[in-house]
């Protein structure tokens, strides 16, 4: 792959939970990282090429598990690298609760096909 | 060191911007990133430690830049590694505009003698 293609990370972040934004924001850090150490061990020129670029980060929501579950189901079928973040539960939401999924650093048109609908945070 | 030591990631949003919660969350995501990369160059074993413990991250606020650059000069004085996040400024902020600050992941003990004062966001 070039570095000229457009790369980004994405962000979901489970609206619907009514999360205060100190609880988001350590949702999406959590989401990012794993993310880009999933990406990392998969395709480390991708990384490269993000990083290079500004490592573009882009935060949307979701307002439902359901919609959240379908975008999983269609990253699964573009072979697109995500996360989803499990959070423990101490604090805000019950125990198990996914909170948020990372998604690449990717080829930007390809997160583009599954994501086009979500709205930024 | 032993990994049976306290350690964790802390990252300080400026309250005091008024960003949106997607502004946020991407400004943590941001500083979570570059910090964990800026301490595996120095301490890879910390960063191991960390993960093993479940990647520990709390998300702070603070009210002025005044109040940050104190933080700043703390954590240069204590030798205790962290990253500013600097933004562009094509949403919400001005150009240039300092958001967020990532620290370690690091011993707790040693951020919280910088970070006490702090309340979560």
């Amino acid at each position: 792959m070039r570095c000229d293609e457009d790369i980004k990370q994405v962000i979901i972040i489970r609206n619907d939970l009514k999360m205060g934004k100190g609880k988001i924001a350590s949702q999406a850090a959590h989401a990012s990282l794993a993310a880009y150490k999933k990406v990392l061990s998969l395709d480390k020129k991708i990384v490269e090429c993000w990083e290079e670029n500004g490592s573009k980060k882009v935060v949307l929501k979701i307002e439902s598990l359901d919609k959240l579950n379908e975008i999983l189901r269609k990253l699964e079928d573009f072979n697109i690298p995500y996360v989803v973040i499990i959070d423990r539960g101490l604090t805000q939401v019950e125990p198990g609760t996914l909170t948020a999924v990372g998604i690449g650093p990717w080829l930007s048109e390809s997160i583009d096909r599954v994501t086009r609908d979500l709205k930024l945070l």
